[in-house]
């Protein structure tokens, strides 16, 4: 394990400590695979790829450039989805509504007032005409949405959860997703947060207890095994 | 913020980029808390307190010494919440049955085979005749369970959510109940969790985003604020 | 019992092996009601009050004039709600987009094609600003909706479900309400269907074991000695 | 649709409005069928084939000699899927807790003082080893419950609803499952309720919107045609 994302957070002792616990087993992919792309829209990326506290005069919401860095990769993976005709599913969220009070505006009140422009897809991953657009209102995109009810229609057993924020939206939709009994692919490079350390150690919990952490590439070549036919 | 529990593991520049867009402020507490106690059973700390490598002899899936300090943390909000009548509800896992494969036996197999009395809940903070049993089978003490009908029967508007593991079914069940629109205290002395690091960063993470992280000693002086007749 | 909506339809004998059963207890009012209109738009009862084989030649969703007189009774609780200050909730159906396939497009493949005015809302109870929205896919108001969250934020312990159909989308979410404790009121006559025999057996069921069923004039009554400052 | 088990209730032009209207069509059956046997406890039967009247004397909440003439009907299919290896799934009621107060125990107290020997299952048609027991608190079998993460494990596609009551646990069971994309079957024969009118007019409901309603002999056949291999 001498090459893993948070190699240099989670000390040696605590990597064993869960290797002795049992955690960590790979659930592989399954048959019918589904995209999801979590909150990939300007507001968390900005409409330029800049510096973390330059981007964030743009928008307070935003990651900066490592979440283009991250389109970059996401962009292997639409293509790969849209070739084999396997769905991709847009969580996002939505402007906000005049009701829409709650935790989330006592806990981070900057996010209430986001400009509309933030709202809109990155254009390289945006959604086209077929693919699934699921408004949200909560972190995990299972959460107050109908997204089961499309993943039974299409038979979907895999997940491949990408976008934001690592520590965010894509953790509380892997944890979601692992408890549902989807087997949960998460890209590391695919996913950004701004912090990098919240990143990692999300990541680490995620591959010891809900998911297959893996890079990009490594998605596509194990996503590139699955028979479309099946 | 000088005096965190995730000082030194979270650097400077990342709480400063969390401040700068705006996370961390307070939910503070309602009316009508209840006090979640999460998977406080013999096979998460041991039948005695042990130091971890020690403790995993017994129950592989134990924390050890971490998981005892805890539990004399807990006594005091038992004491609290037993003293003015407010529900303790107790999310717990069941033994696993023969039907119970899916995500969880694939990525950690060593939580299938768990001797029974691993099962016991530990004894200074075990449930009382009038305490609310929840068995689970996945993370979050929402997931697949009839927690919020508990809830609104009740008029709950304040989770205090205590146990083990801080990286698991404490923040699983953080998550949603923030997605619920409870608010959501941490006392971070009173969860545990078998990597420490992950203990502090998912402290920070559920501060910045989802719930208000305190110390017991500092939860208890919250509550004591509550008029228990409102 | 002498007086009730489905006098006639149940015949006495299964209204006594109810009784028998010790169903059909009055759950009472609570202090924090909202009230659910539940698509309440042209598409259900026709741009203007016509018989119902008239009615359905605009939209063969419509039920024609029983839902027009169903909405004159809702505008009491629209007018009690909006003076006292209480949430009034929105659960409609959103226009299909070319993902919706599912189960619905299969069993009744004309809700697929409304035209876009039949997504209005009716303007007698049209929404006001303040007023919460809930676009919904599925027939309960609570299914893939964050409806919950809207009413623990609020401290609601108390639904009021109005519109339609009684058979359809209404009955799904009083017996979601139900099963999440909330106390729920039906007034018979602010809820409407395309079948007569069906509106009544489902106002009987509801009875028996999910709502206290009652008139509009009734409801008010209860509601008005509610106390506001509760 | 001259034979249909809702004849004579529900009027013919009430039929004919629906069918105007468009519902009804079939879903017709997938390829990873699941049985649902709901509810088939001795309180919901008695320990022995009684008349209603005699029944409730044993337990008020039996239904009967019809429960009975249903447990026949379900014996098929429980052999069929025994045979093709297919899911059988027990959702149930368990004994009452002292915490389980609620809005259950408002509008149906009886409910509450069920002796033990009526949370038994019928021998018939009772759970065997590999089958999933599913304890429930709420009338549909995926509320409060991880039913949904068993069906994704399995890859189900289809459900089977059988037990009771035809206007309770059963139909809230089939509009979740309708909502949740699942095909629904429910064979007439082999659900059960203590009101007939009420039995007829929920079947009417559910074959109108949610589920393709056939007798236990089409769904059986309609079965033999599903490859096992699939």
């Amino acid at each position: 394990m001498s090459e893993n994302i948070w190699d240099g957070v989670i000390p040696q002792d605590e990597v064993d400590a869960y290797e002795a616990a049992g955690f960590g087993r790979a659930s592989g992919v399954g048959s019918k695979p589904a995209l999801l792309i979590i909150d990939v829209q300007y507001r968390t990326v900005g409409t330029e790829p800049k510096p973390f506290w330059e981007s964030i005069k743009e928008f307070p919401t935003s990651c900066g450039e490592v979440g283009w860095q991250a389109v970059a990769q996401i962009e292997k993976l639409v293509a790969q989805f849209r070739e084999k005709g396997w769905p991709i599913i847009y969580p996002y969220v939505a402007p906000k509504e005049n009701f829409d009070t709650g935790r989330l505006a006592a806990k981070v009140p900057a996010l209430m007032g986001v400009a509309a422009k933030g709202y809109e897809f990155v254009p390289p991953v945006a959604p086209q005409p077929g693919d699934i657009l699921l408004p949200k209102r909560h972190p995990s995109a299972f959460f107050g949405t109908p997204l089961v009810s499309y993943l039974v229609e299409r038979g979907i057993d895999t997940l491949v959860v990408t976008g934001c924020t690592t520590s965010g939206c894509v953790r509380g939709s892997v944890v979601d997703g692992f408890a549902y009994n989807y087997r949960v692919v998460v890209p590391h490079d695919a996913v950004y947060d701004r912090s990098l350390t919240s990143h990692k150690v999300n990541l680490f919990d995620m591959n010891a207890k809900y998911a297959d952490v893996m890079s990009t590439d490594e998605a596509v070549s194990a996503l590139s095994k699955v028979d479309a036919a099946s």
